[in-house]
C-alpha cells in the first residue's frame, strides 16, 4: 500500500528523475543490468555444472574427453556467436527469418546491450554443450568442435531468431513469435535445439562400442562417479535460478516467483522420478532416475515458469518426472540410442513438454492468445524446432561423417587418449584380440584423426568401391563385440560369407570382399 | 560528510520520491532484494559445498549415497517449506508458539516476500543437510527423506518461529526473540537444531558396520578423497558470505563487516584448529581437523557476526578451533557415536559456542541485555534447542525404525548399492564369510526395504516374541565384526549361549533362541 | 537519446538528490558496492577453481596435499592481510614505496572501504595460490604457510602499493603508478607477483624425486584426473569475470565490455593452444595445452581488458595460447622446472604478455603515456616486479630451508601423508629398496617436520661439517632415481668416490664422506 502511494505520489510530482547513483558523472548501468549480468555468471556456472554432471556418468576412460568437449563448446559458442550468431539470433530482421548486423560486436555499444549479448551467450553455450554428452565416449574432439561452431552460427541462432528476434529490435517480427509462440527462458529454443542436435548426432556416430550386444540389448556401463554427477545436478539447478530469473531480462517483481517456481518443478520432479523408478519400473538405475527426472523438471518449468501458478509448477514437475523415466528408457532400449547421459530425454521431451505447459498449464490472461490456439501454435514451434533442428544436424553430421569422420579410433575409446599420438597411448596391446573372434563392428579411418564405426550390415552393404579402397589403404580394422580388433582374414572371411547370403536376398551391387 | 549532506537536503526537500529504475512503470525490485536473492543463491550453493564436503570424507562406496541424500534433502526441504514449513515459521504468530498462514505460497505475494521466501528456504535446506552427514554410510534413502520432509515440515519451523518468527510479521511475538534471544544468522537456529537431529539420528540408526571393534575400539575407515573435501569446505565459505551477509535482510554497511568477520573467524579457526592438532593431538588427522575446525569457525560466528568487532572475530575463531578438535575426538572416542564427517562437532557444538559469543563478544550497545542477563538468555535458547530437537527427533527416528526401518541392509552398506534389487548388486557373494564367525551385530529386515542393525547385547534384549517371528520371516542377518554375514546355525547357537548366561543375571523375559 | 534527456533535465533541475532505497534510514550501500563485493566473491570462488584444476593435475597421492595448501593459503592471507598487508598496500603512502595505517581493519569504517578490502583480499588470496600449484608434491605445510603468511604481508603488498598504491587514497603517488605504469586487473601485480614467486620457490624446493631420471629427461608423472582440472579451468573462468570486471571498482558501462573482452580472449588462447599443440607440438599434451593456454589467455587479457577493442582481445588471446605452449615446453624441459601445474608459465609469462599488450593494442586515447613510452613503462613495471619478487623470495625459501626445511619426507612425498606419525603411514616399508642402488638424491632432516632433497652433486658440494653433523644425527636418506632409500653404506661409497674425484678437479674443500 505504501508503495502504491509512493507511485502516485511521483506520478502527480514534477517531472524530477533521478539517477541516484549517477552522481559522479559516470555511466553506472542499472539495477536491471546487474541482475542480468548474475544471472549470466549462473548460466555460465551451468557449463560447469554440465561437465560435472557427465562427466560423472560416463566411464573412467571418457572423463577427460566429455570434459574437454564441454570446454570447447564454450570456446566455440564464445568466439562464433560473437562473430556471427548473435547478429544472425538478434539483428535486424528480414521478413522473421534471419538477422543482420551485430556482427563481431559491433553495434552493440549503440545500443547498450553488451549485458544482453553475454546473457544470449551464456543460452547459447547451454544449447552447445548438451551435445556433448549424448555423444560422448566415442565422438572425435576436432569433429565435434566443428558441429559446435556450426551450431551456434547457424543452428541455434536462426531457429533462435524466429521464436526471440524480438528480444532486443523490439520491431523485428520473427515468423514464430509473431504468430504467438510463447518459449519464455527456452524449453525449445535453447534445450530442444540442443537435444535434437544431439537426437542426430548420436544416430550418425553410432553407439559406444560395446553398448548393446549383437541381439541388440543394452549392456551396463558403469559410471564412473554418481556421486560427481549429482554435485553436477546441484550446480545446474543453482544456475537455473539465474537462467529463468535472468530471462526476464529485468529484476522485477517477477523474478523470485519464477524461481520459486522454478524450484518447485524440480523438487517435485525429483520426487515423482523416484517413486516412479522405485514402484513401476523395478527399482533400475533409480539415482540416474532422480537426477534426470530433476533435470527435466527444471527444463520443462522452463518455457511457462513466468505464466503459471507456483501450485501449477508443483504438477508440472510431477508428469515431467514420470516422462523423463519413459523415455530414459525408450530412447535407450527401444530406439537403441547410446545417449550415455540421458540429454535426448531430459532436453528433448523435457522441453517438448515444457513448451506445451504454456498452454495447457498457463494463466489464461498472461497468455498470447486463447488457450487452444496457443497449443497449437505451440505444436507448430515444437515440430518446426524439430524438422529444421534435425534437418540441419543430418547434413552437418553427415558430411563431418564422410570428410573427417566423427568418431575416435577402437583404441583412443577404449583407452580414452585423445589422439593416437599421445604418449599415454601403447598401454594396451592394439593387435592383441580378446574375447570371441566374430565381426560386429567395423571401424574405418576416414580422415587423418577421424574415425566413423559402422555395423557390419551397413559395412557390406557399402559400394564395393568404397570398400576396397579403404583396404587398400590400411584404414579398416575389424572389432568383436567388446570393441577389440580381431584379425584381418577371419574378419574379411567372415564377411564374404555375409556378403554371400545377402547378394542371393538383394539387388545391391555387393560383390565378394577383397582378401588382401 | 557529503553523505549527511545530502540526507539533509532529502529530510528537508519537498516530498519527492523518486523509483529511479521504475521509470517505464516496471515493478522493479529493490536494491535490497537483489543482495537477499544473490544470498539466497550462495546459501543455495552451500548444498553442493556439504555435498562435497561429505562426500569426499565417506568411503568410496558410501559417495553415491551421501549425495543422493543431499540432494533429496534439498527436494524434500523445497516441497515442504513450500506446503507447511515457511508458514508455520513465519506466518501470523499464535502466542509466539506457531505461526500459521503463508501456506503453499499463500500471502507471499501480498507482502511482497517471495525474496524473503527464497532466502529462508535456503536456510532451511542447510539445517536438513547437516543430517545428511553424519548418518551417512548406513541410513537408507526412503526413511531418511521422510526424516526431512518431517524436519522442515516441523521441527525447524516450530523452534525457528520461536527465535525469528517476527522476521515477516514484525508484530509476531515469538517467546525466545521476545525473551531477547539474538542468534543473528542461526547458529542455533539453523546449525545446532541439524546438528541435535543429527545426534539423535546417528545414535537411533548405530555406526557403520565395522567402525567399532569389539571391544570399542574406533577402526578408522579410509575417506575416500580429502581433496574433493576441501572443495567442499572452499565452497562452503564462500556460500557463509551469503548465509551471514544476507542475514541482514538489507544491503547495508553492516554486510561487508559482517563478510569479514565470517572470513576472519573462519581463518583464525582453520589456524588454530592446525596447530592444535599437530602439538595437542599427536598429529592425527591434522586435514580433517582443519576442515572442520574451518567449518566450525564459520559456525560460531554465525550467531554473532553482526555485534562483534573483527579483533574479537580472531579470537572466537582461536577457540571456535579448539573446541572443535577436542569434540571431536570425544564424540567418536568416547560417546562412540559414529558421525562420519563430524556433523556434531561443527555444527552442534561450534553453534553452542557461537550462541553464547553473542553474549560474552558483543559489543554491550548492540545486545538486546545487559551483557550477564543476555549470556543466560542465551543459555536459555541454547538448552531449549537441544531438548525440543533431541525429543521430537527422537519420537520420529524411533518410529521410522519400528515402521519401514531406518537402515540399508548390510550388504547394500557394503557395497552402496541404493537397493537390493538394482543390477550393480550381485558383486559380492551374499552368503561368503569373511573373517571370524563370531556374531558382532545382528540386521533386522523391518520392512520391505528397511532394515535396522543392532548390538548382540541389544538383540539378545529384545522381547522373544519379536525375534522369533522376525527369524521365522527370514528377515534376520548375523554379521561379524567386519560386517560379513555368519552362517545362521553358528551365529544362532552363540546368541544361545549369551541369552543362557543372561537368564541367569537379569529378571529379563529372555528366553533361548529359536534354532530353526 | 532518453538517457541524455534524462540527464540534462537532472542537471537543471533543483537540488532533488534522492536516495532512492535509503527511505528507512537505513544506511544502503550503493550498487557499484554490491558489483564490486559479487565480484569479491567471484574471486575468492577462484580460491576453488585453482584448487580443482591443480588437484586435477597432481599425481593421485598428492590431491589432498595440494588442496590442503591451497585452502591454507587463503587463511593465510585472510589473516595476514587484514593485520598487515592491506595496510602496506593501500595505506597512506611514504614516498611512494610503502603504505602505513589501516592496519587490523583500523580506518575501514571511517573510509567506508569494506567491500574494497573483502576484493583486494580475493585478489592477494589469487597471487598466494599460484604458488602452491607450482610446488605441490614435495613442499611441506608449515614452510609453505608460512611462506604464504610473507607473502601476504609483504611481497604481494610492496610491489601492489607500487602499482596499485592509489587506488583508495587518491592522493597516494606510488612511484610506479606516478611513471604511468598500467596494470589494470593485476597481470603483473597479482599473476606475475604469484608466479615469480613459484618460480623461485621450485627451484629451491627441486623437483619432485623421479621427475627428471638420471640424464635429466623429464618423465612423465600420470595426472589423478584431467575431468577435474577442466572443471577448475571453468570456475576459474567464470571467477575472471569478477576479477576483471570488478576492477572497475563501479558498475559502470566498462564492466560487461570488460568481461566480453575477457570471454574472447580466454576462448581464442584455448582454440590457439589446441591447434598449436597439434601442429606444432607432435600433439603431446594436448589437453594440458588447452588448458594452460585458456588460462593464460585470462591472464594476458587481464591488464588490458579495458583500453582493447574485443577484435583486439581475439588477437591477444591466439598470442596468449601460443606463448602459453612454448613456455610449457622451455619450463619443463629446457629450464627443468619442475612445476607441475604450468603455473610459471600460465602466469608469469602470461602476466608479461599481458602487460606489454596494454602499450601495444591499448586505444591510445585510453592509455596514459604515447605508446612507445608506454611500452617503455610498462616493460620497467615487469623487470622491477621480476626482479623484486624473485629477491625477497629468494631471501624467504633460502631462510625457511636452512631453519624448518621446506620438503616432505622421502617418504611422505611418496605416499602423500601429511605428517610421518600420520596413521595413514606405514602402508610402504620405508626401507625396502626397489630399484637401482644408485644414489641420485639425497634428503636431509632439517626440522622436526622439515626435509630438504639435494642432488649428489649439490651434496657432496656441502661443507664436510655440515654432512658429517648431519649423518651423525641420523638425518640423512639416500634415495635412488626413483625415490626408495638406498642401504647406508652402499650409497656413502658411492659419494666417497665421487668426492675423490671430484676433489681432484676443485679447490673445494671437499673431504671424504664419513663412513659410519
Amino acid at each position: 500500500m505504501r508503495k502504491k502511494l509512493i507511485a502516485t505520489m511521483v506520478a502527480i510530482s514534477l517531472p524530477c528523475f533521478v539517477m541516484a547513483e549517477g552522481q559522479m558523472g559516470e555511466d553506472i548501468l542499472s539495477r536491471n543490468d546487474l541482475w542480468v549480468l548474475i544471472a549470466a555468471a549462473l548460466v555460465f556456472f551451468m557449463q560447469a555444472g554440465f561437465k560435472v554432471f557427465e562427466t560423472g556418468l560416463v566411464k573412467k576412460q571418457h572423463r577427460a574427453g566429455i570434459g574437454a568437449k564441454n570446454l570447447m563448446d564454450w570456446v566455440a559458442g564464445s568466439v562464433a556467436f560473437y562473430i556471427l550468431g548473435f547478429g544472425f539470433m538478434f539483428g535486424s530482421s528480414t521478413n522473421g527469418w534471419v538477422g543482420s548486423g551485430l556482427m563481431m560486436g559491433d553495434g552493440l555499444e549503440i545500443n547498450d546491450s553488451f549485458v544482453f549479448f553475454l546473457f544470449q551467450l551464456a543460452f547459447a553455450g547451454t544449447a552447445l554443450t548438451i551435445v556433448s554428452g549424448a555423444m560422448s565416449g566415442r565422438t572425435a574432439l576436432i569433429p565435434y568442435f566443428v558441429a559446435s561452431l556450426v551450431t551456434a552460427t547457424v543452428i541455434y541462432p536462426l531457429f533462435g531468431h524466429w521464436a526471440w528476434g524480438n528480444l532486443l529490435h523490439a520491431d523485428n517480427m520473427p515468423w514464430l513469435a509473431s504468430l504467438g509462440f510463447m518459449d519464455f527462458a527456452g524449453s525449445t529454443v535453447v534445450h530442444s535445439v540442443g537435444a535434437w542436435i544431439a537426437l542426430v548426432g548420436v544416430w550418425v556416430v553410432g553407439p559406444r562400442v560395446g553398448r548393446y550386444d549383437k541381439n541388440g540389448k543394452i549392456q551396463r556401463i558403469k559410471a564412473s562417479d554418481y556421486s560427481y554427477s549429482i554435485l553436477g545436478v546441484m550446480i545446474l539447478w543453482l544456475g537455473w535460478w539465474g537462467f529463468n530469473g535472468g530471462s526476464t531480462l529485468a529484476f522485477n517483481t517477477q523474478v523470485p516467483k519464477i524461481i520459486l517456481n522454478t524450484n518447485l518443478s524440480a523438487a517435485a520432479a525429483a520426487i515423482s522420478a523416484m517413486f516412479h523408478a522405485i514402484v513401476f519400473q523395478k527399482k533400475s538405475n533409480v539415482l540416474e532416475k532422480i537426477m534426470g527426472g530433476t533435470l527435466t523438471g527444471l527444463v520443462a518449468i522452463t518455457a511457462c515458469c513466468n505464466v503459471v501458478s507456483s501450485q501449477s509448477s508443483l504438477i508440472i514437475g510431477v508428469l515431467a518426472g514420470i516422462i523423463h523415466n519413459i523415455m530414459f528408457v525408450v530412447i535407450s532400449e527401444k530406439w537403441k540410442l547410446d545417449d550415455p547421459v540421458g540429454a535426448i530425454a531430459v532436453h528433448g521431451f523435457g522441453g517438448v513438454f515444457g513448451t506445451l505447459c504454456v498452454a495447457l498449464f498457463g494463466q489464461q490472461e498472461l497468455l498470447e492468445l486463447p488457450r487452444w490456439e496457443q497449443l497449437a501454435v505451440q505444436c507448430v514451434g515444437i515440430v518446426t524446432c524439430f524438422v529444421f533442428t534435425t534437418l540441419v544436424a543430418l547434413l552437418m553430421f553427415y558430411i563431418l561423417r564422410r570428410t573427417i569422420g566423427l568418431r575416435v579410433s577402437p583404441k583412443q575409446e577404449s583407452t580414452g587418449a585423445f589422439f593416437d599420438s599421445e604418449e599415454e597411448d601403447g598401454e594396451e596391446d592394439q593387435d592383441s584380440t580378446t574375447g570371441s573372434n566374430i565381426v560386429h563392428h567395423v571401424s574405418a579411418k576416414v580422415s587423418n584423426r577421424g574415425y566413423n564405426v559402422y555395423t557390419v550390415k551397413e559395412y557390406v552393404e557399402l559400394s564395393m568401391d568404397f570398400r576396397s579402397s579403404w583396404e587398400a589403404a590400411d584404414r579398416i580394422q575389424y572389432l568383436n563385440e567388446e570393441g577389440y580388433v580381431i584379425p584381418v582374414e577371419s574378419a574379411q572371411k567372415q564377411l564374404n560369407e555375409m556378403v554371400a547370403v545377402m547378394g542371393s536376398h538383394t539387388t545391391s551391387t555387393l560383390k565378394r570382399v577383397r582378401i588382401r
